[in-house]
């Protein structure tokens, strides 16, 4: 393959026939890629926008979870989400729960977070005293910065001096927090902050004061949603299964326990719950690596990582709840600009950020129930052998009607590539 | 809005015509989420089938970074990425290594964990008396179940007893480790925990054993790549930004070394290591929940989350690295199904599951490097301005000339919503 020099200067076609000039197979694969482009080339052109040295989009199944009731209301979900069993599982959750008052959500809190990080070589005093001097110009200077955020009910909450110098010498942070309302807020808090960092380099020259760097933190633990479902004991019997509702409770309740003691379990626990998160995130033009990164720096903020759900049996009573940190806008950003991310937030009844982090966090207990749900009863692989074995019928270049027969033929019976195999060959054999 | 019974079992277009009628606001907007989906109705069919309850597709931005140098070869990076920057960030950094040795990547191992989680009611001794006695028998009965994958160099490495009981009453794991070679391995991994959960269910009554359990962790950290750059210190200067190599040097060294100390500058530093990570994830087919889970997880591991990158000076050379564990696969899955997917591999030049890996730490490392330069030179605004400042234009209902008048006039200004306005309204003004 070959370095090139200005592929970013080319245009879409230019770039697509330069590419199918560098594989080796089938060169023509890579011409074909513009079926994937909208008809309607401004509409194209947004998407082509987004990102740099775009060629094509990147298709992703856009499925729906309808009836899920979240305080009182019906809402039915988008999600964004190329594994299989997820929808289904988020969906048979919604239902399960819609009979047994849904769920119920609450938002904690909506601060976020950004830093200016930089070392100071003087004495600690002094910076106490500078910053404390400083204060009233620096709100002063954040003032027309703020001025639309304020009107939405947002803006600067606090700017704070944090002594660092423990972990790091001469290290030091300006910490700022922030109220975001529905944005994302991360050009508004970048903004900020590099403003707050502009007047400190202006202020003190470099001997004694050196800005690292100045950015919001994707860590935010005080934007905080809180979600449960809780029911009696005796609507948990699963009789399909030969589960009474106490083993049933018992049982759930062991699963969530091992996810709080055994890392290599909470890590599949919470990525389970996160199928679920991101797909509506995904749906919605919000982040989902902030919301990982974040999410899972939350589950080991004691120092060890845990599940970020827990389940309790209180008076006959089974309580299943999840805590978890969502940073998410319903305005600016990729929410006003992808039009399907327009799409889902109006099927959301066009919620403001909060409504959305409630929704959002619904969906991932909800997965979560699921996940334990088929864990503790049939276990997980039932519901994803359809899928593997379409995927190995494929491979194996299987026809219609034998595919047909295969999943005729493996409804009962274990899915690995040698049965497969053998059943086709029997059925080449027979024919 | 209203519950549905039997929404799985409508039409595609029954689909959408039900949720149109949902929506207080477009309903014809829901109708026409037919123009994303694929003229040819069966090539439509595959995406349809990746998932549940589907009723179009979602659009991603699907970019390429040139020029990656990866242990001396040349590659392409597809890059599949909604956030602005990041696929010029990945080519920038790209192109500076280029002339400088380029990445250098190993893996360290590529060992994936299973667990059946179950509760032991009888003596210890008893436990471990039986474990042995079976483990034969454990062995010989996933013997047919491995046939594949034994073929191509992989299969069960280990079956081991783990006694947790100090975590939690009564509990136990039989843990599993394999070798799943390109394929990631879900399914082949909890076929084979679910059969020797079946045989203890078998073999011990309910009184004396419960498995509450069996399933694959995505908690992989010996499904390990390391990936580093390295120059002598005099080929960082960065005269544009007036900054001579040790300053450019030490700046970002106490960048990485701020990110190891603070948890809230090191969730935002990774987040922006799996930008890059996920962008090539999502464009091969591969699991990114999965992924990010588990770097995260391994970001904690040592009881404080910390940054998964680090730098170095010695004797006047700088160092560079990330070690991550990174559990892709190269077959099955979505890599075979979706096409553009199988397109990205194509492009990589079909690489086996550990050179995927050795690409993708590339591209995370190259994205940290883009990011700590850009925060310790000119600040992380600059790159993500024109989009903030498309963004506001289109909320603001700008045209075009209006649009392009702004981006002159504010290619050296602080965006804001209100300085926005207040150009747009000048404009009309001085029309």
């Amino acid at each position: 393959m070959e370095t090139i020099a200005g592929f970013s200067k080319l245009s879409k076609s230019e770039k697509i026939q330069w590419l199918s000039r560098q594989v080796e197979n089938n060169p023509d694969e890579f011409l074909d890629v513009t079926r994937f482009w909208l008809k309607n080339s401004d509409e194209q052109k947004v998407f082509d926008e987004f990102s740099e040295n775009t060629i094509t989009n990147y298709y992703f199944p856009y499925g729906i979870a309808p009836n899920f009731l979240i305080n009182g209301k019906i809402y039915c979900i988008p999600m964004v989400i190329e594994e299989s069993s997820v929808v289904a599982a988020a969906s048979k959750s919604a239902n399960f729960w819609l009979s047994r008052g849904g769920f119920k959500a609450e938002v904690i809190s909506t601060t976020k977070v950004g830093q200016v990080h930089f070392e100071w070589f003087g004495k600690k005093r002094k910076l106490k005293e500078y910053f404390e001097a400083q204060l009233p110009k620096i709100w002063e200077a954040l003032e027309p910065l703020c001025v639309n955020m304020k009107k939405r009910g947002g803006g600067v909450k606090d700017v704070t001096l944090v002594d660092m110098t423990q972990s790091l010498e001469n290290y030091y942070q300006i910490k700022v927090t922030f109220e975001t309302c529905d944005a994302m807020g991360a050009n508004f808090i970048n903004t900020i902050l590099e403003e707050i960092s502009n007047i400190l380099k202006k202020d003190i020259d470099a001997t004694q004061l050196n800005v690292i760097m100045s950015i919001l933190s994707n860590y935010t633990p005080e934007c905080l949603a809180r979600v449960w479902v809780d029911c009696p004991i005796e609507d948990l019997a699963d009789p399909a299964h030969q589960m009474s509702a106490e083993d049933f409770a018992n049982k759930f309740l062991k699963a969530v326990q091992i996810a709080n003691v055994d890392v290599s379990r909470a890590v599949t626990h919470n990525k389970g719950i996160l199928n679920g998160i991101d797909s509506v995130v995904l749906a919605t033009g919000n982040d989902f690596r902030a919301v990982e990164a974040c999410a899972h720096a939350y589950a080991a903020r004691d120092g060890q990582y845990r599940s970020l759900t827990s389940a309790k049996i209180e008076n006959n009573h089974f309580v299943f709840s999840l805590e978890i940190p969502l940073s998410l806008g319903t305005v600016g950003g990729l929410t006003t600009l992808h039009p399907l991310a327009k799409l889902s937030l109006n099927l959301l009844q066009n919620p403001n950020a909060e409504e959305l982090m409630l929704m959002t966090a619904s969906v991932g207990l909800a997965q979560n129930f699921a996940a334990i749900r088929s864990l503790i009863t049939t276990g997980i692989q039932k519901g994803h052998m359809r899928m593997h074995l379409l995927n190995i019928l494929k491979q194996m270049q299987a026809n219609r009607s034998e595919i047909e027969s295969a999943k005729n033929y493996f409804s009962d019976k274990t899915v690995s590539f040698t049965s497969v195999r053998n059943f086709l060959n029997s059925m080449k054999i027979t024919q």
